[in-house]
């Protein structure tokens, strides 16, 4: 890639300085999720030290957003209450300057969810995390992905990735089986993880989720704080691949692994590239 | 039964093909599921290689049921908006030529299930998932289930399976110890699984999401296609139980058993009888 | 504790009798909980042996009260629909001479959440479950936690505890690193459970939905039926911690030790104090 090998060591160790302070600080982390992923997602955050907190409703859900360290939101099950909820609480979180992450899952498949981005797009997402056929057709690309799952590679992605960070000022990652993160300008690539994630539901929601837990302690630096998160999901998701014997076992070694994350691990077994 | 052993010899067959067709069509399974089993539906779908969508609402679902390869739709945990999106994407579904597969979960509970699952009814699902309880509700019959779990066995029910395939022009699975397929002429019993099953939620539900992905699969054979699911079900379900200390490590197993399912599992170890 | 030692040792053969009548009964226990917990508790419930059902729309939620043993309302994931079912509920079961449980998740964090468990606690639940910064805020004063994890201690909240009980009589539940249980007038603290059942989402709304399948069987004594689930929990949790590497292995080997709990275990190895 364009970074060079030193940069690549200085955001590693810069990922690895905001991996200490979610343990640390716990922030809490605003998840108006979906139904298929609030469990795992909510584990997920608890593995890694943060506090998840699941409030979507209308009455509550932007007044919440002014006592979090970031919102996360994803539209899986979207449905009109939840779509008016997530435009309001990610207005709130913007202007109280609270960082938000924004998934659009599926956002290609009805002009429903198309609608919904457009206009959550408006609200100035810091990070945006999508697979590769999201993030395509995010750019106005022809995607070949149907339904939820990513039928192009993230290789494909990249250059719509650059494109809609620069264009919207904003953090994209892509995830795959080698993920890419840009804010338009630096770029770079995370490898690990395991051939078991894609067949565990929920694993891209889970971290969106884990995107939102950095980009609270990371004071205005989303990129990095987009690289962090996926590289714990690159190391744990390596480590429990290897010891896995299918998607259900591959599940908990996975928990169990974000846990067991050292606190050197960020920058002993980088997987930036 | 009345079906020879070579009719069961041709059915595991015809249900291995179609195993094979969900390995490699991975076919897209939409469902509308109760929040309870969304994640290991979900999960069961993606062991066997299918591509779950979990997509309810009024605003989209009819819309998606159009690029599904078949639609589930499962009432446990009813509400009226959910349940006018059920009748909209069934009508959908139905007309679009697109299989879909009902789950009367504890209809005979409420006046507002009851009522929810005529109206489903009427509109013409290919196949129908439930336990004995709830077939011999729909049949019109005095069931001694209370809540959602079956409290009659399911040789009690294949009188009601039966009369219910033959007036519905549809495919009846009655689930339990040993289950029952019918198409109201043929029918055969699955044997497998484990005591464990009913002590982990969902799995039924899991287990209509997977027939979903079989009739998708199945160029309008739902009598197949409910055998060869349930066939899956039951050979991993066995396995699993062979090896798990508890609920707990049966639900995990499980996923990686049928994520382990050889090309000629469903002949070799064929559980039909 | 004031609690004599015999008085714990009666109290701990009576939760014994009602851990067998739960075994024996499969109580039906209605839950009207989060999202992020239904699995999850579903699968605590079935573990032990009750019967749950998540049932949760106006349209039927209360006429289902009234076959269930006992209903359990959760706020975690609460809006104004979700609202409206808990209150009617709530009543239908008061009414009707059933036990309900509340579990009032971070109900100091916005108004719309204060307001629900004013108007839930005026429907007279036999137990209240919490955390202890939900407990101390219940009783007015100041807790320091902000989201939906507690940030207090359980011994700062025992005397806000007696205080509600004593007001609303109820009994109320106080769980974290050692729970403590009251009625206003008796006490006792209960010990076990692992430092990952906080790593763990949704264990203490599983455990506010297994208090309901002890309330179900307890003829009319909610103390005992609290205590004896959170005994329950204590054991199986420090059987669980004992063996897990982390939070993933934690939640299976937690299952697993709830499903294999002796029938002597709450007196044999009777964590109260």
């Amino acid at each position: 890639m364009a970074d060079s090998l030193s940069d690549n060591a200085a955001l590693a160790r810069a990922s690895q300085d905001l991996y200490a302070a979610v343990r640390r600080d716990a922030p809490l982390v605003q998840c108006l999720t979906n139904f298929v992923s609030m469990n795992f997602a909510a584990n997920v955050l608890l593995a890694m030290g943060a506090s998840p907190a699941m409030v979507h409703a209308t009455d509550e859900a932007p007044e919440f957003a002014q006592i979090a360290g970031a919102v996360v939101i994803n539209i899986g099950t979207l449905s009109a209450p939840w779509l008016e909820s997530m435009l309001l609480t990610a207005d709130a979180a913007r202007q109280a300057g609270i960082p938000w992450v924004l998934d659009p899952v599926a956002h290609h498949a009805t002009a429903f969810r198309r609608d919904a981005v457009r206009r959550l797009l408006a609200l100035r997402p810091a990070i945006i995390r999508g697979n590769a056929s999201e993030i395509i057709a995010l750019a106005g690309g022809q995607s070949t992905g149907k339904g939820v799952d990513a039928r192009d590679a993230v290789a494909q992605a990249e250059q719509s990735a650059r494109a809609i960070a620069a264009a919207h000022q904003t953090v994209v990652a892509v995830t795959g089986e080698t993920d890419y993160v840009t804010d338009g300008q630096r770029a770079v690539r995370i490898t690990g993880g395991s051939a078991l994630m894609p067949r565990v539901t929920a694993t891209g929601c889970a971290l969106t989720a884990l995107v939102g837990a950095f980009a609270a302690v990371s004071k205005g630096d989303p990129y990095t704080a987009a690289v962090a998160a996926l590289s714990c999901f690159g190391i744990a998701g390596q480590r429990a691949g290897a010891l896995a014997d299918g998607p259900g076992s591959f599940a908990w070694r996975f928990l169990d692994g974000l846990a067991a994350l050292e606190t050197d691990s960020l920058t002993r077994e980088s997987p930036l590239r």
